[in-house]
């Protein structure tokens, strides 16, 4: 069984040799060769880049036994292809942000393969570089995530701009969700025809609204997602984060693999969950303790999931600082588990 | 039955005639006379000048029909006093944090009524204006949270080293919990030795941390607080932001109320933990809503827990930017709830 084909079969609930493992945010700023690279090269310059974006993509795939590469991007690119203007100094900037029905009805919806189209690129070259034993991942923003930078802006403490709208101008916000869904949409499907395996929607703050806020601004607008890209032939991921509160709601939206976050024990989403693809979920901060220490707690959450129905992931994304010998502790410790009888 | 009835009596899960109610973060940037005197004095300047600390304090209860009053001061006063010097410039600012165990032992065990008892001063000031009919609260933040801050400093993202340094040096971050927990545990008892008729913990961070984490790290500090303060005379609340995944382990800290974040309904708290003391736990953006909207929101989180053992408040504390109209809806929609048979 090659990786492609575990990482394909984990998906779906299939029979594996052993759960698949990647991380979020593997291809980065915690390795030195990419900031050797991001020296002489914009972050703009990587994403536009095919050849750069592969080079980057591929560089934690030289270093470590994981299964899925997944492409080197930004979910602010569908913001810029909708008009928005991203600049990355080096943290992501939006010049204006949306406040008014007039703002929204500005956005654009862009043609994917103009706007969006260096994404495909680096996708193809990625594919082709990877060959066919290694699975290759996409991804995109969710629609409420997405709309947390386009209303507050950038580094906002608890996007409150974006959650107060909601309460006062609540068909304000689902006419943004619903332009913004239907880019998603068309970037997605790009991206399958690109070559993917997999997508992942990234909800990074859907876990900081309210269940009933969930359900009503969030959840329909990713389902549609899943619906519209559904027999398309990429698996799909949705991760939300800080998804304990939304667990059953999520799950829901209707992807194939639901992305857990780290301050949720694996015992409990399966225990709420019998049966469900998950994926995650080790605190990204255990990497700092000793690699006895890290085998100890991913056994502890393949114990939980008998290594079923399970891609081995971090909660949330690698930080910067993580130590080498971290991740790779990580990434072998996988092959180290023995499943219980 | 008068504010202060109501408010002791919900406490202890007795009857009373409505909920009581008062709003995380009432005194504060939200109220324009609150910034005109703010206009005039530092932020430490009011904390420090008991008759600056009990106006500011006292100034949403002459706006609003609320039953408690928060003594106005800031969790950072602790590591200030542990000799860490904290600057408001006007966010607070720390200039050197924690990284070793050398550190640790460098901070200072105050001698609180010489290092905090300008709060002392504060409460007994707020006590004398605010008579016997109205609850006074104190307030502190809980070991971790308070270390969050000592040892990644203000307004880093994720809090990461704090976090990393569970993993990577467990009797280190022991070490300064143990020593912030001895200097909060004075505290609390001057603040209740003062007047107060019930104090807040408030771990602001601790339902950032897995479930495993917070039990071994954030709990057994927080229950020995609880337990050194039991019948001294005075409530306590203990309020967990994020606190879905560890709900039923912050209810074992032993506080008499369990303080509830936005993020999960009331009904699953109600479910989960059936006959609780709770305060919560509305979406402070929904103030930003109409009063209609607020109104029925209000009356939902009361249905869920038939107004008994329920403290009603926000979910977090308010946001500068809330309307005044916002407030008082919220405020007011307590009294138009009525118990379903």
């Amino acid at each position: 069984m090659n990786s492609r084909e575990r990482f394909q079969a984990a998906c779906r609930n299939g029979k594996v040799d052993r759960p698949p493992v990647w991380l979020m945010r593997q291809a980065g700023r915690t390795l030195p060769e990419y900031r050797e690279l991001r020296a002489n090269h914009s972050f703009w310059d990587v994403c536009r880049t095919p050849e750069l974006a592969a080079e980057v993509t591929m560089q934690p795939l030289r270093r470590f036994p994981i299964d899925a590469a997944i492409i080197f991007s930004d979910i602010l690119v569908v913001p810029d292809a909708m008009g928005m203007n991203i600049e990355f100094t080096p943290a992501p900037v939006i010049d204006q942000t949306i406040e008014t029905m007039e703002d929204v009805k500005a956005l654009k919806r862009p043609d994917v393969e103009k706007a969006l189209g260096y994404v495909a690129g680096a996708l193809k070259e990625v594919r082709s570089q990877l060959g066919s034993e290694r699975a290759l991942i996409g991804f995109a923003g969710a629609p409420y995530t997405l709309a947390c930078y386009m209303v507050d802006g950038m580094g906002k403490k608890g996007f409150v701009k974006t959650r107060g709208m909601m309460y006062s101008h609540p068909e304000l916000m689902h006419a943004l969700m619903d332009k913004v869904t239907d880019v998603l949409i068309d970037y997605l499907t790009m991206q399958v025809e690109s070559g993917i395996d997999a997508f992942q929607v990234f909800d990074s703050w859907g876990g900081d609204l309210p269940p009933d806020q969930f359900e009503a601004f969030a959840l329909p607008y990713v389902a549609r997602i899943m619906e519209r890209l559904k027999g398309k032939g990429a698996a799909s991921i949705y991760y939300v984060n800080g998804i304990g509160n939304v667990l059953e709601l999520a799950s829901q939206a209707g992807s194939d693999v639901l992305g857990v976050d780290w301050r949720i024990s694996m015992e409990d989403v399966r225990r709420r969950l019998p049966g469900r693809v998950v994926q995650g979920n080790l605190d990204p901060t255990a990497l700092y303790g000793n690699p006895e220490d890290i085998g100890n707690r991913v056994h502890r959450i393949l114990d939980a999931t008998g290594g079923q129905g399970h891609i081995l992931n971090l909660g949330h994304g690698l930080n910067p600082s993580t130590p080498i010998e971290g991740i790779d502790a990580f990434v072998r410790s996988v092959s180290t588990w023995k499943k219980s009888s």
